[in-house]
């Protein structure tokens, strides 16, 4: 870290945020650490997110280093991260594996054996050294080297030993995590610095400020959405035109994908801006399937919905999608979008308003008699309910919830006092941490208000056609008899 | 397949479930496959479960196969199950990589560059053959040399062609995943049919039949927990303890680490039965790390209720830990068992019967005016605000859940019933998806009832000692104020 902080990296110790700056990522935070990576294997992903970034889209001159443990490399997603800068060439990225042969629970599966990590570097594609950790010389040879390599990562292997000079604790097993006590440490740091040659101070080369302004704030469609009402088009489709709309707003909007991208319509995005189309194969890690209904999740809200301060929009057409996608590129931290495979009809004109947070009644009169609360392919499941159930003289009040967290209480409240205190909630989803639960959690202090929950039970037995077609929600019948069900109780 | 079926594996076709039989790993299920990996990327390590119970417990002759595509090897689950294969030296495993060089989104990044394949195959310590995936012979040929070859797992890079032999099909983009024209498909068929040479009928050799009997069922601990009412122990080392205890009772229970061998206390049982221990490193995909504060799960509960038929365990202390163990060992479907860091106080005596979906009421008495429902770790904060209640003339009910998921509805609702319909749920867990809204869910019909959960609402901002505190739940003082708003509306 030494070498890299006072001979390699280029870096303005006042603005630790400067873009110019090289970028560092670390498992502990510093000020110079752009990256604290607290899950193991995340470091490489979020640097190689950098890397493409400072090559493709900055083109500018700075590099990121990354500082990896060896035990860190059994990860699955460090390799699925090699794979990925090697394919997309970036030179500007360097990854250090610190070999010190030891993990949490004794000595990892390849210990000492150094060319166990070369070996496996270059087969993955990355330009590879092996040095001594401690050789200061050595090192800045090396990255100096790393810095005229076209076209290819380059990997610094290098070989360590933990507690090195500290007698009877040098590579030792059983130190890890453990603190010294203090008369050992003391006398460890004495023999530290008795060993310091110079007292001169060094400071880190500046950065070339060549990186580009860049704007992500206030970005906005340049129309409103192009479709009509009674228009039929899968939301999972509109996401992708959607996606392609924001493009042209911002050149700053990207998109990865996992190989689906005929499936998610980021397709289109691609076809438009193929320098902001990232294609990441199938090395998702945690990426939510949702292609079609054998590989669609029954779990990513109850998910999500516990990442704080993430948003979930679950949009019911085209319409509330686009403004969906739009409403994502300007909030403050993880979005999730929910869209449909199958054509849902347009219900909304392309002059309605969606703000974060506030659902959409969409049917209300004042002889209702219950709430039913839905949100994407559910609220046409509520909408047809409502209808079958208007001939029979029973009225019901619907919402579009548009987005799932937050939850618009407020609506959910009034509506419930509106139609004597009777929710029904219907979703495509578990009924584990979805819909029905936080409807319930919010309403859970009010003894006028009761909940009956509508979900997915559980995966099809057999694989019958009608058993698939639950697998997408609940019908409109599910939802009447519910419905006659709350009303004679 | 034909070459797999016909000429290599051993294989009874009227007992696919016979045990001496090789095992077949593939992503489509059919009668001879033992695995149908619905996740991209899950083929290979479920190979290796078997490869290394058929040579280290098994200790028999069948061998496993496992048949993988190009575009499923970048995943990273992948290459952790590449090193583990090697690293246990499994010369039982054979992986085939049908490279044909399509994705379902096009070109996949190695395309038909089959020494890539073979490089990193060598490089994570593989015996790799590279073949034509046409060429029987050549497929007889290396399957043998796989038997062979000792300490090492095998892998055959076969390159093959997708539609090979269709005219205008073979090897193009465009048919992933598409269905055929039938007039297409039947001059295919025809043509096809034209190029086979023999009618005879190939059937496979008979397995060598030399696996043991294994019974896995009724796995009881021999004796009654050897805990006293007020021993202070941590669940976590409780459970290292039970596993260890039932890893006595039964020669099959193994124990999977991930570098977490002295947090969970699995070392225990690894000191004891080393021989089935099996150190993963740290390659666990999805596992939920729960080692301290600063890398314990906020949002476990939440993910594992959304599993279909998953028990959730959540044990006090340690006699409720060792029953929770014992439980899962012989319940069906997947366990999950939460345990905690800290030592806490031993509640039960050893003779306390614990069942799944049976939660025990600790404290209760005629007066009690609110309910407060802990688990874990929140339980002893909860007995603590019942103590200092109890000064003020204030008597709550307190239940220790044990299960979260099946949760205890009916002693949930009687509590409730006997203390006016006042509920506070008390957890160490994001109020999403945890025990909060599984309990609101649980009485959301019934209006007598009213529900206020207290949870951990956010991660630390400063680390603040006081935060780090309240990372861990909810501590008696919140419970006394909840209560005190709860008796005043």
């Amino acid at each position: 870290m030494s070498v890299l902080l006072f001979y390699v990296m280029k870096y303005k110790q006042s603005e630790p945020e400067n873009p110019d700056n090289d970028r560092f990522v670390l498992a502990k935070r510093l000020s110079f650490v752009d990256v604290a990576t607290g899950w193991l294997g995340q470091g490489l992903g979020v640097a190689c997110g950098m890397a493409y970034t400072g090559k493709y889209f900055d083109r500018a001159s700075y590099r990121v280093f990354c500082l990896m443990s060896d035990g860190e490399s059994s990860e699955g997603s460090v390799w699925e991260a090699m794979a990925f800068a090697s394919y997309y060439s970036l030179d500007n990225l360097v990854a250090i594996f610190d070999v010190n042969r030891l993990g949490h629970s004794g000595a990892l599966p390849a210990e000492h054996c150094i060319d166990i990590y070369q070996r496996r570097c270059e087969a993955f594609g990355w330009n590879t050294y092996v040095v001594d950790g401690r050789d200061v010389e050595a090192l800045c040879q090396v990255f100096w080297q790393a810095s005229q390599v076209k076209h290819k990562p380059t990997a610094v292997v290098a070989k360590t030993f933990k507690g090195r000079g500290a007698p009877s604790i040098e590579d030792a097993e059983s130190w890890h995590g453990k603190p010294m006590p203090t008369e050992r440490a003391d006398a460890i740091i004495k023999l530290i610095e008795s060993q310091i040659e110079t007292n001169r101070n060094l400071e880190p080369q500046l950065p070339i400020e060549d990186s580009p302004e860049v704007n992500i704030t206030d970005v906005r469609m340049t129309s409103p959405p192009d479709y009509r009402v009674g228009d039929k088009i899968a939301t999972r489709k509109a996401c992708g035109l959607a996606l392609a709309k924001l493009g042209h707003a911002n050149n700053r909007v990207i998109v990865l994908d996992g190989d689906t991208k005929y499936s998610t319509f980021s397709e289109i995005f691609n076809k438009e801006y193929p320098e902001r189309f990232i294609e990441c194969f199938m090395a998702e890690q945690n990426m939510v399937s949702e292609d079609g209904v054998s590989q669609m999740a029954l779990e990513d809200i109850a998910m999500f919905r516990t990442i704080p301060k993430c948003t979930i929009f679950y949009p019911t057409d085209a319409v509330s999608t686009e403004h969906a996608v739009a409403l994502a590129a300007n909030a403050k931290g993880m979005c999730f979008i929910r869209t449909t495979r199958p054509e849902t009809m347009v219900i909304y004109t392309p002059q309605e308003r969606f703000e974060i947070g506030q659902a959409k009644v969409l049917r209300h009169c004042v002889s209702d008699k219950v709430t039913v609360i839905g949100a994407g392919i559910t609220v046409y499941e509520a909408l047809a309910a409502a209808d079958e159930l208007l001939k029979q003289d029973i009225f019901i009040r619907v919402i579009d919830l548009f987005t799932i967290k937050p939850l618009d209480v407020a609506t959910i409240i009034s509506s419930a006092k509106a139609t004597e205190g009777r929710i029904i909630t219907v979703e495509d989803h578990y009924p584990q941490g979805g819909i029905g639960e936080a409807v319930c959690a919010a309403v859970s202090m009010d003894p006028d208000i009761q909940v009956h929950s509508l979900a997915v039970s559980g995966v099809p037995q057999s694989g019958k056609p009608e058993e698939l077609l639950d697998m997408y929600g609940i019908s409109a019948r599910h939802i009447i008899v519910a419905v006659k069900c709350m009303l004679l109780n």
